[in-house]
């Protein structure tokens, strides 16, 4: 950290800040200059954090200089993870389809879409049986039912499942069939839940919420990983700003941004990310093209009658498009669909 | 609803529209123009909301016309709420002081900060046992014993205590201390936090998501209020934008049309929204003028100490100047404080 | 347009506003239902956007259904326009790499970098003569000299030439020397500028301000074309969001929406969107596989002594390999690189 | 400035970034940490900005400390200024209202507005000739027409006026008749503008671009004072965010912020940043008690038929309340209405 004092600072309150990190257990390296002194902090920066130093007498401003996550990131850990979902993977050297209902409905139409996601190449299927949604009078979700018809698409397609889990007291039994847990945007921050997810070791999807920084989902990521669960895969889905035509907007810079930062795959949600099912295709490519290491696509064998999200779904043959092209892209650009 | 037909429908995808709806129940009302042909639709639209007609042939836009909320809307309830908290009211007809320590750190420090809040005109007391933290590497709170030094800070003072709850397994113990449970900006939309604080009868206060649009947090509120809990109070603490000079920024307006669309109390919290402790003042003051219900105000009794938020934190005698200029202003508006 | 009545609305009000309406020239279609009423407007929708109807009294809300662009729409237009620009062309039947550096700074400095966009496949080359820049102490560009050094550039590579223009006054002379103007972000909506532009015949490329909606970049290019200047070329370059590890957040969602909205080619500038030179190759092939109709990249000599801008530009080396990349991807797709 | 180094940086790399640091005349001073060293410049830090550091081998991040504002800062210039509008002063040692229509549409209509805004107690009329507006297809303003009919309600109210200049080209003219000049949120970045009023003696208001962050705000104000004019007025008129619920949300936090880093007065615009007229006199009130130098609001005397924002005008009777209650307000904070 960098402590910036104040024009007016007077040799008694540099002394001050000094004797404060040297009293954590730190060093501090004075800079005076004509105008403007800047003391350096040097040590174990967690425990400088926790001291509110721009309190303090003269201080101007408090810089962090060092990132504030450990266990996720490349420093310790230069080379990219791999993480094994059932018999998938999911990690830079390949590229992966992960597609499926939103949300269960039936048992005809989850085993529909698991059919046409299987078609179009996709080696994860995703599912949701508990749905988190903005309104209490929209449908929630099958629930348990949910799970059993998950466990019986992945019998019948062979593909291991990612399904969301919403509560920290549901982690064990949804994890009793899920092959990955998914954290959704909206509990991201959801410290209890990331705890619990972080003592299984079940491989775990965690969406971007979608007003948080980089650094705090991979600071969300960190609560997951300090806990004893290092199978994380990130799950760029779109932020929020102030653009109406889209739901959010997809942030692919901010996907090779979290690539560059830890160690652990990156994959895109173009679907939620749009909301739009015109967008999902290009959307799908470019994050291919700017090196995903999968995407996720809704698919819905009847979007006209989807009980959540219908707008963005594709349709079997819809989805077998895009599993094509997305094939013929990843070879053409020397990456290899999983 | 509204559904826009594209210039070139036919007069077959306009019928077949009308039919969906009147096959859910709805009257639609076809009005043709010279370019464009608009379908009204009429009846209960909860009904309607879940049909994916903007996937329909010939269809180019639907529009949704109605309050998604119901049972916090102003609709059915004109009067405002007044919400009992312990001894203490929130509500329109008084102004309230909520004061007292982010994170309750130790008996000394919440003794402290509580008499503090008391002696400045609080009628409430706010303290965190259980915090959520964006890193795993900051203090999280005291627990279980965090709700034991309020339970003598409300014994000492007299006042009654709002304290958060970050988990739905945690609402039964947090709620048999606390007066008021507190669902955080983290938590707006975990829905399973909210059913549960839902079937408690004690008041909530329900921070708004700081990504959240207004329409996001009252509908947050509704999954309490359909399950039984009305005792609601909002806060607004600042949301999320590009500017980085504030910790986030105070939605003031944003209050006021939350006033306007419910019926339940709405207040501020200036001390999360600034994070800058000499924003504090002006901001409550302001909070005040514009007709916030409450204003909701960290205090410490040594904020360079503070294991959490210090730079937003007031001093007693800070914060007792405040206490008195909000009692002097509220007089001046012609409001009296609780 | 749709005018929703309050629920407490009387008949009078009803006929009140029909008749406004039918005044201004328009119908107004009644469709009364149970708990609500709706009004369709039909007929010449300007007329009614200046009429504030939302205050006429039991008006709950007023919403525009129809677009408010008229010439760069699709509607009028469905295919899509190629525009010429000097010898090169920019439009869907093709993609084009536009590469120069981000400010003129001396000839050599100019040469260089437009001998590397060349080498690398560009077929348009951009410099800045003029420079918009945040800080008075920032360079200013070189101005007259500078147009001077880019119409030594187009003599030497042949390469037609993009340039900023960024006042009213300057149209005419920037017009004589570029194939294409550009109108930059922060002058999106500076309307006398749009309407000067708009004046002359030249090609311009008008880049989406950092907070404008999609609808705002498309009325400010209605701006262009109202004076008689179809020949517009739409620039993404990012938008502005809460996330700060990016400079801006390249909108690529936005960029495919803007195509469907109008029959204008869309292209996209990585460099200045991400302002990291390690994101540009990425996000350029995720433009090219989104369907942009170019991408327009920064390009120095030697980016360590660049006045502007210098983290994101790419030496004559990157650039050649993000040219080379960019060609094989294109055919990969089925496209042509211009 | 401080240079981060990365912590495989080795010691050439770090001599390097110093002996640059005092090639362009700065000191540079080194803290070697145990994993990281720090590099603090001091000296003349605009030299430094220009430089592209971050380009330079082991250098990881480069961060400024100093504020790039000079001219408009505190620092040379503590106390605050108080800048004379005609016969009105705007300053910290009074509080004044600025009322008026939002566009002359005609001398009838200007002349009520004026005599309800001087009813009201305001000392400063305000009203738009030239208007910049999102669609080509709004009216444009009066344009000279409407700077005579200014300067008649000038003559009959003895009120000074400030009213908005497009362009650089209309500097001239537009100063002659005004009292005032107004750059408006569209224009915060035209620099050319800027440039060309800081060249005349005029009073000049900036209002905060609605995505300008307040340091950059304060540098295009640096621009006007650069030029030799230091009389500005810094105008607060929302900023965009994400939510819909009102045009753009006013920033209360940012216009303290601004009033702490620079001399220069600070008012707010509650009409343009709701654009609901309800929300007006609540937003005006929060804006005296946050410490607004001045309030400017929108008069018609037919709301219903106005031209140009309707929705968020007051009528004289409404603006009467408002400038009764902001009287009453005022000098119940201790501060005077001008």
């Amino acid at each position: 950290m960098v402590v910036v004092m104040k024009a007016e600072a007077t040799e008694e309150d540099i002394q001050r800040v000094a004797e404060k990190v040297r009293d954590a257990g730190g060093e501090a390296f004075v800079s005076r200059g004509k105008y403007q002194t800047i003391i350096g902090l040097v040590g174990d920066t967690t425990r400088f954090t926790s001291l509110p130093l721009q309190l303090m007498p003269g201080v101007e401003n408090v810089m962090r200089i060092g990132k504030p996550y450990k266990m996720v990131a490349r420093g310790l850990h230069p080379a990219p993870t791999t993480i094994k979902v059932g018999t998938a993977a999911v990690g830079r050297d390949s590229f992966a389809l992960i597609a499926g209902p939103c949300a269960v409905e039936s048992e005809e139409q989850a085993m529909a879409a698991a059919s046409a996601a299987k078609a179009a190449g996709a080696s994860i299927l995703r599912g949701g049986a508990y749905k988190p949604r903005t309104s209490p009078y929209s449908f929630q979700g099958l629930g348990e039912r949910g799970l059993e018809i998950l466990a019986e698409c992945r019998a019948e397609t062979g593909l291991p499942i990612v399904t969301e889990v919403v509560d920290a007291s549901h982690v064990e039994h949804v994890a009793a069939v899920a092959d990955c847990l998914q954290v959704g945007t909206r509990n991201m921050q959801n410290f209890e839940l990331l705890k619990e997810v972080g003592q299984t070791h079940k491989p775990t999807m965690l969406k971007r919420g979608m007003a948080a920084t980089i650094e705090e989902w991979l600071m969300a990521a960190e609560y997951v990983a300090q806990r004893g669960n290092q199978e994380i895969i990130l799950c760029e889905r779109g932020i929020r700003t102030f653009e109406p035509a889209t739901r959010n907007t997809l942030d692919l810079s901010g996907m090779i941004v979290a690539q560059q930062e830890t160690h652990l795959p990156v994959i895109v949600d173009p679907s939620h990310a749009t909301g739009r099912k015109e967008l999902v295709a290009p959307m799908a490519r470019a994050a291919l093209a700017a090196g995903a290491d999968a995407v996720m696509i809704d698919v819905h064998p009847n979007p006209e009658d989807a009980l959540c999200d219908g707008p963005q779904a594709l349709t079997p043959d819809e989805v077998a498009v895009v599993g094509a092209e997305l094939a013929a892209l990843a070879r053409a650009l020397g990456r290899r669909m999983a």
